[in-house]
């Protein structure tokens, strides 16, 4: 392995202006999208790591992030990768940082970025794509990515090398997605702000682009809004494309119960973020009530312990993790091997445009045997990146940059 | 009613060194507290609202108090007090930094010092501590000054208000508790980089001047130190001293179930805090194994939601709410409210030193009819206070001054 030491952290508070309503949801009405961004400097190489936010405040992450990543300078890249369950540890339980989550929120956002900025220099010393990176790791390499703390009863770290045992046999089974493509589903088809025939319109789009899948903001206060476009677009693009339905966690428990049940005639994939994200036996009542519709959500939960708690309480049916809320790619592969612990389909949250989870849903297909499903698929920021996710007939085209596909263009 | 308006909003950093091992734990091994100070200026009136970190950090917190306070100025303090729970629920719900939490972390620690402030200047206005003005209120008033947003299926408005009708006319049995004082139990005994002796020597201490209760803090790498001291302790004080155990979130779940069994044979009044606290199953399952021992945690519980999963799940005994961790008075009420809807005593940690929650903890009991049982007490941060709160004979004296009793001497 060569030696390469972490020269310097640089913060980078990048914004995005969305424009025509692109990015509204029932919740989150502002227009831009923020990347807090983590930049290691080692010798010619940048390892780049975000976080993602709505702009503003994105700053606090930022400033987070040096604080969090003051530990970063002077340490060899491959000697901390050998070790970075541990090395996560330490830092995400700074013991004065660590009062401000524990584990969520602002500190945990800069944890995401600095650890998959990490992994981001890692993948480009050795010269190879993060999903290459990752399929060519031990078992033993893989766990020792990974901070199992407080997840250890569900998923211990010999559970988590079984499951990669399990699936080395047969992981050329599956590695002809490398070549067929990581199918997508499009998000940017149903945003809230949009009309009734611009989401039309675009969903038909994007299905002639090869999409058998698209989204559709709901969460109207006048629940008869949502009705009506849901069943706009289901009789628009006739009962085989799927739909996802995603309420942005607007809705009141009894609502959402109302709602989902009401908008179960259109035959939704599934209904998204029903309620508030920390509300646990209100998701598994929904999940319980709403059946056979099913029941996402993760891009809201902050840590692989709240996870842990909503597998339990079989409160979830799609497992919506996000590298970029969660404290980034190592806590990702916890939250998919607990989710394969449990049986659960993994169906990420893309905060990071799908750059980053092009890779991961690779690795969770290949590695760890979690089916070919969809992921979800923005493309308002195509622009910024250096490298944007590509889909064609409604793949992702697998990546072959090195490193986790997120260098953005310098600022203008 | 006054018509006062509030004309600026300041954030002020404070920290404040700890010697000698204070405030030292399982985890926190910092020796420093911090206030995150919001402070809202109304001619002569100071509002002055606290959040508690461990020093570092700090700054992240003053930061988000301004972003999330630029709404205030301007203000009738009146107006705004009189439907709190919505005001509060917009400032929570802001379309852009709502994505930071939601509704915990940084940005809802900062929500915790700006309620506190409002609640701070609207009772300077008024001239009144803070219980006699939540005492003076209708059930009606109680009700608008909480947001049950996302808490209505297991306590609505009505609920809320049902509870504190149904206490009014039985409060003169409970209000002799305002000449009695509210019992303190001594935190400041039992830090973890105390040795022995001087643990020993201070609880009796605490005992002689009046204190029935006392904290350990356990959760040592070697289980033995927590045995043995918790043993020496349980001698040196004898049956009738009620003590508690505090892990601080040290111990994985089958190491918390293991010492919470082996530390039973002290009867410890509760053990505090033994595992993460988002391991709801986790706790929920110590819960039971435990018994009769009982689990006490809220000090890291972000806010009503995730309150109300741990009640749902009984995986709790004793309600640690916080009111300088929780969105502050006002969602403090909520869950106190909740908890006596569960039947389940609130005990509050105290990041404030006591200061609001000797407020608190007469309300709940007067009007809300909760136990008369043990507010915390940590005395280390005294001399910065212009109205430390005065515990005597073991209990707490009723505070006479208006407001939250935290303004702050000017730094040095």
């Amino acid at each position: 392995m060569r030696n390469v030491t972490i020269e310097s952290l640089t913060a980078i508070d990048r914004r995005f202006p969305l424009l025509g309503g692109e990015g509204s949801d029932a919740v989150h009405t502002g227009a831009e999208y923020g990347y807090a961004v983590a930049e290691l400097a080692a010798g010619p190489l940048r390892g780049t790591g975000i976080a993602l936010t709505l702009g503003h405040g994105n700053e606090l992450v930022c400033d987070a992030i040096r604080m969090l990543g003051a530990a970063l300078p002077g340490r060899d890249i491959e000697a901390t990768m050998a070790g970075f369950g541990a090395f996560q540890r330490s830092l995400a339980d700074h013991p004065q940082l660590r009062w401000l989550g524990p584990h969520k929120g602002v500190t945990h956002l800069a944890l995401a970025a600095l650890t998959n900025a990490c992994f981001d220099l890692w993948a480009k010393v050795r010269g190879v794509p993060l999903w290459s990176l990752l399929l060519s790791l031990t078992p033993d390499q893989i766990v020792n990515l990974i901070d199992f703390s407080y997840i250890e009863d569900v998923l211990s770290p010999g559970d988590a090398k079984a499951i990669l045992e399990t699936h080395l046999p047969t992981r050329d089974e599956r590695e002809g997605v490398l070549t067929a493509g990581y199918p997508g589903y499009d998000t940017s088809v149903g945003w809230f702000q949009f009309d009734d025939q611009r989401v039309v319109k675009s969903a038909l789009e994007a299905r002639a682009r090869g999409f058998r899948a698209v989204k559709l903001k709901v969460g109207s206060a006048d629940g008869e809004r949502d009705l009506r476009r849901a069943r706009l677009l289901r009789e628009a693009l006739g009962p085989e494309t799927l739909i996802m339905l995603d309420a942005n966690q607007q809705w009141p428990l009894d609502k959402a119960l109302r709602m989902s049940k009401a908008l179960s005639e259109i035959s939704p994939y599934w209904v998204e973020e029903p309620t508030h994200p920390d509300d646990i036996f209100g998701h598994r009542r929904i999940a319980e009530e709403i059946a056979p519709v099913k029941v996402a959500l993760g891009e809201h939960v902050p840590n692989r312990v709240l996870f842990k708690a909503f597998l339990q309480a079989g409160a979830m049916h799609f497992v919506q993790a996000d590298c970029v809320r969660l404290a980034g790619v190592s806590e990702f592969l916890a939250v998919s091997l607990m989710a394969r612990k449990f049986g659960l389909p993994v169906a990420p949250h893309v905060g990071d445009m799908g750059q980053v989870h092009q890779h991961l849903v690779l690795f969770n297909h290949i590695a760890l045997g979690h089916d070919r499903l969809f992921l979800e698929h923005i493309p308002h920021l195509r622009e910024y990146l250096v490298h944007p996710a590509t889909v064609e007939g409604g793949v992702y085209l697998t990546p072959q940059e090195p490193g986790l596909s997120c260098d953005l263009h310098p600022a203008a």
